[in-house]
């Protein structure tokens, strides 16, 4: 493990770690807050999954995330959204390739070998994590924002027992039906529609839901709304009654600004089931 | 005007502005916060003043102070820290010319015609604002990170009665001392160091003091401390029994982590005052 970089914060620390990943065959880095009370002993985690263009660096900067984190006394995990570096594929478009990783594990070429975030978050980061750090691998919440929401979401409910609750700000909710979706799941996986739909929460809401809370905040002048398609995830959590709490935010857009504002109740969302019990 | 941007943010409006700037003979853009309260009527203001290579953004997206803005019903602009395009001066350093302005009104070529910051952080900009937004100019604070904590504290004391209160984190505090300030004193005001000292908040400190409540925060691991020189600031403030707080922050370093961590302080303090009477 390389340490890029340790800031306070809040109390606490921010740092920067790049590690081999076994899952993506390349370093990855990924962004740790670590609050005060881990100095004395393990703490929760909190996924903050990023979305299209980002890397660990966006959210850890501009969401606002440490603060509810200090006072609440948990960790922040920010990793990055794609493999990268020499010899990584990538495409031109924004959206596909690195920075576009869509938390899928990759069959296609020219993604196969090293597009396998799926896996990283699920099971490479996590080790790391526990090997490394002083954190309390029993008590995991995750959340996400965009491209990130997607992957908090499908991870969550793919993953039972992982992670005792799930957010997601603006979520991709419905990814077979939407161009930001099918463009990348028909690269990384291929054209079978099938291998598609275990990456769509509003499928996987119809089909398994998810044991714990649930919080959605979108804005309701989201310039993207149209391709995140949350009216079919809030039908699926409807037909399902599972419980959760859907919110769609007036004037608010997709930006982090908008993010930021909704943080605080985020991490205390995610406190409370961290803490139960 | 033209507006770059608006995005809803904590109840309010994170706006970016674009206007032509009479002092410094070019278009300028500014970051501005408008706060819920700002659509029914006039509301205090707070001015953050950026460090070196800063634009108007970097506090924007990083420094958390929108939150804690709209909790106290402030609005904060955040001003570029340089005049900018095309036929504006440089200079290869990051501590020169564009993105270092260091607040002063440049006599000296080739800076002379653009860069006066002085002024328009004193004169122009507060003209556009009270005339294009909701804005009660009875009612300003002013406070800055490290070239900006020089800005904030060197204009409070230069004005008397404009400032309610003024605040800096990490400022650099006796420029005429160090190579943060004795370089660019000396490229934008020429060789005669008695046109200097009207830029050292540590020299104003003795000779003037500033008629309200001042906060200094400084990380104790601050990187660029030598630079900054707060013991003569400190000194400065006790000799002349100045009311004033000032704070060496444990571990702490230069970055906008450190920032954002003391922002909730710094913009209650100024709230404080603000509402004052």
């Amino acid at each position: 493990m390389e340490t890029v970089s340790e800031n306070r914060a809040f109390g606490g620390v921010q740092g920067v770690y790049k590690h081999h990943s076994h899952s993506c065959h390349c370093d990855m880095t990924f962004g740790l807050f670590l609050p005060e009370e881990a100095r004395d002993g393990p703490v929760p985690l909190l996924w903050y999954l990023s979305g299209l263009t980002c890397t660990h660096e966006n959210a850890m900067v501009k969401a606002g995330a440490q603060q509810w984190a200090a006072e609440q006394g948990i960790a922040i995990v920010f990793p990055d959204t794609s493999p990268r570096g020499e010899g990584v594929a990538d495409d031109e478009a924004y959206d596909l390739g690195q920075g576009a990783g869509f938390y899928v594990n990759a069959t296609q070429k020219p993604w196969a070998p090293h597009f396998n975030m799926w896996d990283y978050i699920a099971e490479d980061l996590p080790s790391f994590l526990q090997e490394e750090f002083p954190i309390d691998m029993s008590r995991q919440s995750i959340c996400g924002h965009s491209m990130g929401g997607h992957g908090a979401l499908t991870l969550a409910m793919a993953l039972p027992g992982r992670f005792r609750s799930v957010s997601a700000f603006a979520p991709i909710a419905n990814p077979t039906a939407a161009e930001w979706g099918r463009k990348q799941l028909r690269a990384y996986l291929g054209d079978d529609e099938a291998a598609w739909a275990a990456h769509d929460s509003s499928v996987l809401m119809r089909d398994k839901g998810f044991d714990g809370p649930l919080l959605i905040d979108v804005g309701s002048d989201d310039q993207f709304i149209d391709l995140l398609r949350p009216e079919a995830l809030a039908g699926a959590i409807t037909e399902r009654r599972q419980p959760a709490t859907f919110r769609l935010q007036k004037g608010y857009d997709h930006s982090y600004f908008f993010v930021s504002t909704f943080m605080e109740d985020h991490v205390a969302f995610h406190a409370e089931a961290l803490y139960a019990d």
